[in-house]
This record gives C-alpha cells, structure tokens and sequence, in this order.
C-alpha cells in the first residue's frame, strides 16, 4: 500500500487510423511517461472510433473513474474531427466558438488566412479551459477534468509543458530496470518469491530478443526508492547465485 | 451501408509495460492489418494493468460485443502472467494443465530443461484449443472467441498464420491513400462535401509532418473497389482545382 491516495489518469485515443492498424499509437506512451513522472499512474486506455456516441459514452464511464482523462486526436479542421462537439455532449454544455481561442488563432494565421476549416479548430464546448499550442496555433481545451489533445504525436508533446500547472499528481512513480542474460522460466520461481513479499512494489518481466540473443528485463516500480532498493538487491542474490549476466541496470 | 454484416473484433493489450509508456503498443498495429485484410474490422482496443479482475471483467465485456477478441500479454511462465487464469474464471472453467500443450513442449524443450517456470505456460481453461508458437514452442489458446496471443511483438506476428483457418471475416476492407501537399484546413469542406454523399465509404485526413514540411493524407476505406474508385476521382477534382501538388498515392 502506498501512504497517499494514488492519483489516476485514463487515456482515451480516438482515431479510426489507430484502429486500421496504419498509424502506431505512440502518444500513449509519451503521456504515460509524463504522467508517471508527477506521479500520476494511467489505469486504462481505449482506442475507440471517431463515431460520436462511442466517444461520449466512453468519455462518461472514465471520467467518472479516473482522477483525469486525457483524450487524443479528432480536434483538427476536417469532417472527422468530431471529438470537440462529442465532448460538448458528454458534459451537456453547448458547442460554440471560444472567444480567447478565437483571439489565438486569429492573431496566429495571417489576414485572410483564418478560414472556415481553421475556425472549426476554436469551436469548443462551453467555458472550455483553453491548452496552449506552441507548434501550430490551434489550442487544445479541457472540461473538468477531461484535457482534450490532438492526434500529431510532435503536437501533443509539445502541449503538455502547458498542462504542467494543472495536473496536480502523487510522489513521482519511479522505476528500476535490471536487465538479464536469461529465459523468464529461470528466474520465474525467484521472482514469485520476491514480489510475495514485497506487494507494495510492482515488479514485471519482459523477455526480449535483441541482436539475436534472448535476454530478460525486469522492472521494478513504486513511490519508495528503498524499496526499489531493496527489492533490487534481492533480485542481484539470486542473479549471483544462478551465475546470471546482467546485461544492464537503470 | 455494407452489404454484409461487419465482423467485428476488439483487442485486449494486458500489460503494465504499456501503460507505464516504457514499451510502445505495437501488437495492435499488427493484428488490425492482419484483420483488415481478412475482413474483420477493429472496433476497440483497450489497455490494461495485469489486474485479475479487470482482465476478467474486460474479457466478459467485450466478447459479447464483438465476434472476435485478441489479447496479447500475460501468458508467460512469470508471477505477472495471469492472463490463462484470469480467461478460465471469465469462462467458469477449470484452470488446467493442458495435455495437448504438454506434449508440445515436452518434446520442444531438450530432457530436463522442461521445469516448472515453463510448465506453468501450458495451464490454461480446460479444453482451450491451441494457437501454435513456430518462434519460441510455448502456443497461444483460444475459448470460444477468445484469442490469447504473447505480448512479444515477434512472436505474436509468427503465430497469426496459425490461425488464418480459424477466424471467418467479410470483404476484406480496401484502402487508398492520398497524400497531398497541404494543410487540412484548405481541403475541409471540400472533403466534407464528398463524405456527406458517400457515407458508406469511411474517408480519414491525417495530417503529417515530414523532412520540415506540412502535408496531409487522405485515407479512404471500404469494402468496395469501385466506391473507393469514385471517392477517390471526387477528390482528384478538387485537387486540381485548387491546384494541390499530390505526393503519393497508394
């Protein structure tokens, strides 16, 4: 058991290139790593369609279990960028133009060039908190506690400096990697006994294969740098008594 | 409208590797284009922690509302591999040795190397039909529509053939690919336009960035040739028009 509350976080990628398998999501990991490091943990995350009721129910059933949800893509200028007026729906408010988003993009486009497609990207739902975008002008937005984010992994990454401030999370989630020259069956007997004793702490293995050889890895993670500490060492005694190389340790 | 009933299938991605962001999803990727090109179409993919009860209550969820279910994780001889026994309790059914399984990896594995960390891959619900493993001799199962594959990104892809004969999908889902020099909001109405009459065709804008330069690719789906065929002149039209330099299309 951790001594705080743990502070958790759903992530939700809307997108039909995700689910055809096209595109690789990755900006579920550039969140989770962000998170874990102000110590928030992400419990769940749904890839869904860009179908509108999928998007509004699946928004109410984790907002309502989840400290935060983070959602990504579907906020651009297009006919399938349906995740702002979804998310209106969600929360009841009504979907409008934002009149400080309006000012941002206005000043951001040159004259003539704030088109209908651009206005699009500052209808949002009512009295949306706006989340600045250094990368290409058109914000981001949150409703309570739902941060709404686009799709383009170098966008996304980019806007999260500005949510720094709003996230408010538990101790840092730490974690140690200890990497073996070995087959997870060689050390699973081990590893049992260690995590048996030590429940608070998470520990995963993770069979690889890299350059040709299989190795493992295992994680260990927790709030507690000790108990990582701890829980390390008692990985090392068994690594020195099976006569295990140990590849690599961070 | 399609003119068959869609086949639809949802992914189950089990492991705290993926949601701590330390290891990028690529399981999904693969199985969506693999789907696609049978004819099933991905409708949702969900992750989550190595948590019993939520992989039991995931799993009972979804394999009511999709024809096929994936998972990929958790089925190792490790602590944390607790897919098998959490899929048995989903099913209500005896958490086994399977004697088929036995078999397998008794005459894989050389005389005294099978140990106990490796026989624990082969419990699983009683009489789950194996998925066979040419990578690495441990196979995958399946109960009912349910599919359990490895987390191991290469060892999953090796034992898709293995169920090629397993899975039964509609028209395999087309696609073409327009890439365009541009940026989304130059081409939204014009491409709204084109969705509004062809709602039975899925078409998706994504925009990109790639060596330093802004483009946008036009995604369009469907099980039907000539309807993609179509779509695809409508949006050829108003390329030229506006005289938009096309980067590929494929």
């Amino acid at each position: 058991m951790t001594d705080k509350k743990e502070i958790s976080a759903g992530i939700i990628i809307i997108g039909n290139e995700i689910l055809s398998g096209r595109t690789k999501d990755t900006n579920t990991s550039t969140l989770a790593l962000w998170l874990n490091s102000i110590g928030v943990k992400v419990s769940e995350v749904r890839i869904i369609p860009d179908i509108e009721n999928t998007i509004i129910e699946t928004v109410n059933v984790l907002r309502k279990k989840h400290n935060y949800i983070f959602t990504s893509g579907g906020i651009g200028p297009t006919h399938d960028d349906i995740t702002a007026e979804s998310i209106s729906k969600a929360f009841n408010r009504k979907y409008e133009l934002h009149k400080e988003g309006y000012k941002i993009l206005e000043s951001y486009y040159k004259p003539g060039e704030f088109n209908e497609g651009r206005q699009k990207m500052i209808w949002m739902p009512q009295n949306a908190k706006l989340t600045l975008n250094p990368t290409s002008g058109a914000p981001g937005f949150s409703v309570e506690n739902v941060y709404c984010l686009p799709g383009v992994p170098s966008i996304l990454k980019s806007m999260i400096g500005g949510l720094k401030n709003e996230i408010v999370g538990g101790d840092p989630i730490l974690s140690q990697t200890i990497s073996l020259r070995t087959v997870e069956s060689e050390i699973a007997n081990s590893l049992t006994t260690i995590q048996n004793h030590n429940s608070d702490v998470e520990i995963g293995s993770y069979p690889f294969f890299q350059a040709g050889k299989l190795g493992v890895s295992i994680v260990i993670r927790s709030e507690n740098k000790d108990k990582i500490e701890s829980c390390a060492n008692e990985i090392f005694n068994f690594v020195k008594e099976k006569n295990i190389e140990v590849i690599n340790r961070d």
